[in-house]
């Protein structure tokens, strides 16, 4: 009953997860957060990427989580539905594996399914030896010249989008005492979390999925903050993990709204590493991301957002900035639209 | 790529979940828990049960366990392994439904793969309208008559087996002030636990693999007390959930030794449930189950036990009780493996 | 309240953390357990303390708790809200950190936040080369030589404290058979816990936090037991951490009522620890502690608590100093509202 895909394709395909949404993975109207989610795909792509840098001879190693590709949150999940998680790789270049995940919400009661996200994760298999030394990937066959040509295009894009973001760092978020209702002070937040042996992989490093739980879990108290409402995720911009992080450390996970429209609300979160104990190494910024969320009435229907107050330059700044994002996304999206019709 | 079965087949097989072993799941010298493993087990029995338990008309419902058939735990699993489960339904009857899950390990480092459990549970769908009232199960379709006759074999005689164990109760474990060693008041043990949300079923009452969890986490302890070294999960005897366990309820969960073979010990464990707040409902045994345990040493090979000291009459009775049992499955393996043959 | 520090007083101030409480925290009709709280409270100063102890040179430490005083939970905290817990270095000795920490519940929705806890704890720090080392405190700037000396008064009278309580130990909690209601041994609990790697700091011991969780939870369940509805944290006595507790233990949480006001009740609750495979080191109290719990009813207002039956001398001679504590501290919240007019 449980056959296994036989040769080369064993690879490629073959992870699926099926699990439970619990109340713990919801929040208080039973809306799953997108964090849970994100950790589901990130533990799926995990998998299959490290099972399969580690089908040649050579050192053994681990995949880790180098860059997710902006990832939209079709339609909220709920408590007691099953998420289906599966994962392919479509594309291997010298040292990166792309993995393509699907996830799938299931009402095991009405039969019910949608397609809850789609997502596509970049990682690169570091030495279980030398936890420094990227390995070699091996190649996966394709269906067609076109497939290659087009997985190599993909990555040729994110290369170059990696390089950029590489230097955005080094802000930090200051607090405000006695902030204003609908300020960018009133709703930023931020936790710190010890890094424990479950948040990690074989070689002690933090799953990259454990990061974005974390960034959700921020982002989604900034946005309640703000709109004192039921909120959701409904996309979360490409993050790039430039630095690892190690077991012991601590992070510090921050975030601050940037941008409103009319339906949505855009909270730069931010993640540094405190290697505690190696205290000389210093502190450091390991990623950042820009989650976008909505609020939701009663009936799942999107409420108004109200509008973030500005208050100096910087803020009015990063506000045209998401704009800029925001329209980008939404031309986007209807050029999507428009293509499949 | 993720293709659902078509048509009818949908609802027999399809469920297979793929989880990394975390440190959290195993014990300290890595072996995974016995009841890490029964708790994937019975997820993924509940998730395809409850499924097909409601692809008809009528009441929506939720598939409760009844009962596990003995299960062995054939090859260790370790941190950093994947287990991949994989359940489909093999019988129905009016009333119940057989699942039969497959677990399997998979070193992603080396590709190694083992089978490493084979468990058959039976589940009884409950309405969600009212969780006194046992639903009908819509019967599968066979792939022979012959199927579907050893399927009924396997429901009757369950079902006499369910009834016999059905007033097996009442036994409290009474503590022993200064226990010598090797005796069985040195080694028993007891845990309460407050039943929590996610412990718990949409009807609010405990799934079957958090009591399984529970019961080898007790079952363990007793083991590693009595023979202070490396114990793992050998096999569990066929466990009766007579009664469901509320949200809310306080468990107890208590564990002696009742037999020792020269390589291997039988454990007896309770759970009792009281349901605090609603008190005049009084205290209940909910289940019983045998659990039997091997000691490892560093190269996972097992060592010899020590003996069970026993102390009195009643002590001497479960002692050849456990005798028989031990006996009894010893013939059967053997018998299975000339059979195999 | 959420001061952020510049340059040097980064190591003093500077911990902030912000979580939503999920229904886990919480019991069943929503208020989170006072167990909950306590963890992150010591979350936060574990952090903030292993932070400090390395910021010189020389061996690299973890900040291990030795003491937390008396600490109240001044309201419920329910599940949706936000804790922030913020956590500040207010004295160091040679080879002492007292940390202060604040509770701050947020409801999101409205907006409203209240003070749940205040509480101070004591760390001191263990090499990482030699777990029996304790490592130098680098000192910490005062903002005036009062604050210093107040400091050095809270030091001085802790130690003596925890001299004192160094050899309350030895008793244990007898099970009675067909106990009475409302007698101590109706409602006397006790759980195992294996020690689990997330249950430890770098170093293989226990958290703090982890340790008062499950003292809370046992003692959780002794007031439910006994009274029978809804109970909640009141106050927690000073707890001195005698002895570390190692990966690997079993420990074994006890709990009995020892007084009952009107409506108050007093739980002591031992710890102890037993490391299994070096079993030559025996078992060992490592710590106890007194829990106060109330009962609430549906508007969360204080019931009335049903009177201890007490039965023996031991049991008079307890309830009578647990009368003692409970006068002394109604005396000393008494003193402090005085104080404060």
């Amino acid at each position: 009953m449980f056959r296994l895909p036989v040769g080369k394709m064993l690879t490629r395909l073959a992870i699926i997860t099926s699990r439970i949404m619990r109340p713990d993975d919801a929040n208080i109207v039973g809306n799953v957060h997108g964090g849970t989610i994100l950790k589901m795909i990130e533990e799926a792509g995990c998998i299959i990427g490290t099972r399969h840098c580690n089908t040649q001879t050579g050192d053994r190693c681990v995949a880790a989580l180098a860059r997710v590709e902006r990832t939209d949150f079709l339609y909220p999940m709920f408590i007691g539905e099953v998420a289906h998680v599966s994962a392919e790789i479509t594309y291997t270049s010298k040292h990166s594996v792309e993995v393509q995940v699907n996830v799938l919400s299931e009402n095991i009661l009405t039969g019910s399914k949608k397609v809850t996200n789609k997502a596509t994760l970049w990682y690169v298999p570091f030495s279980l030896q030398n936890v420094d030394k990227i390995t070699e990937v091996p190649p996966i066959e394709y269906f067609s010249p076109e497939q290659e040509e087009q997985g190599k295009k993909r990555y040729e894009a994110q290369k170059i989008e990696r390089m950029e973001t590489k230097d955005r760092n080094g802000e930090v978020i200051t607090p405000v005492s006695l902030p204003e209702p609908y300020t960018v002070g009133f709703s930023q937040s931020s936790l710190i979390h010890l890094v424990g042996p479950s948040d990690c992989t074989l070689h002690g490093f933090v799953h990259g999925g454990v990061t974005m739980k974390l960034m959700d879990e921020v982002a989604g108290i900034v946005a309640a903050r703000h709109c004192k409402t039921n909120i959701v995720t409904a996309s979360v911009d490409a993050i790039n993990f430039h630095r690892k992080i190690k077991k012991g450390c601590v992070i510090t996970v921050s975030g601050r709204m940037t941008f409103t429209s009319n339906k949505s609300m855009e909270i730069e979160v931010f993640v540094d590493a405190d290697p505690l104990v190696e205290a000389e190494k210093g502190k450091y910024r390991a990623v950042t991301a820009f989650f976008t969320y909505i609020s939701l009435d009663k009936d799942n229907k999107p409420l108004p957002v109200p509008p973030l107050k500005l208050e100096g330059e910087e803020e009015q700044k990063r506000f045209e900035e998401g704009k800029a994002r925001y329209l980008q996304n939404k031309a986007k999206r209807l050029a999507d639209k428009e293509h499949k019709q």
